[in-house]
């Protein structure tokens, strides 16, 4: 089911700071930047290898306000791992497959993620306490 | 420098029981399980993706006590994402090029980590609250 490990996505306060660190510390180039206004957040995502059918990145994601998932996440536990996503071939089809297993979906129906992906989340407290994304890349 | 992202740690209360959980969930195999006196952990890999230089895997950390440090953020923040790792090609001159701009390198020198591989932890307060681990594989 899981093709590779597509990203982590790390909560921080200040995007152009945090983009300066990684890149800067670990050679690692900027792909993509985006505002998802309906996750809340601006982001960025650094490259770090390409895998079957999709890429493998660091996910860097400064909330828009206070009120939204990451801007609460990052009051409570401060900058850090916010979530872990992985690459699957059919999101829709993970979806129903891991559902019928008893792990609440946090979305009905995917929805768009970074660079044209289809995605959903998992609920954390069904899978070991990490906040779990499925990604189906863009077709290239 | 990271040429894939090698593993997500997660901490755990009970090996067995997540292992059950992520293998069933998500179709995976647990490749390795060691016992890790030195941090203090019983442990196990399971298998996502093939990549340069290694694989991807998702690893469970159960503690084997509660003064270890995985015990301790147990304690602390409960379940979930421990620590992230990615693999270099050389852990020890990856050591030299990050500790020289600056990041706390919470080893002296590279240690034994899953799978005969040598690793390397860097400090998560240099590294976007992060808890952040280098990872040179073990030559097939």
């Amino acid at each position: 089911m899981f093709m590779r490990i597509d990203h982590i996505g790390i909560a921080c306060n200040d995007l152009e700071e945090k983009i300066a660190l990684f890149s800067g510390l670990f050679e690692l180039t900027v792909v993509a930047r985006e505002v998802n206004e309906e996750q809340g957040v601006k982001e960025a995502m650094l490259h770090i290898a390409d895998g079957e059918g999709g890429g493998s990145y660091i996910q860097l994601l400064e909330p828009l306000d206070a009120d939204s998932p990451v801007g609460k996440f990052l009051a409570r536990r401060g900058e850090g791992v916010h979530h872990v996503a992985f690459g699957v071939p059919d999101v829709a089809g993970a979806m129903e497959q891991i559902g019928a297993k008893g792990v609440r979906l946090l979305d009905k129906h995917p929805r768009h993620g970074s660079m044209g992906s289809s995605i959903a989340f998992l609920h954390p407290k069904d899978v070991g306490g990490m906040l779990t994304e499925l990604v189906q890349a863009a077709r290239p």
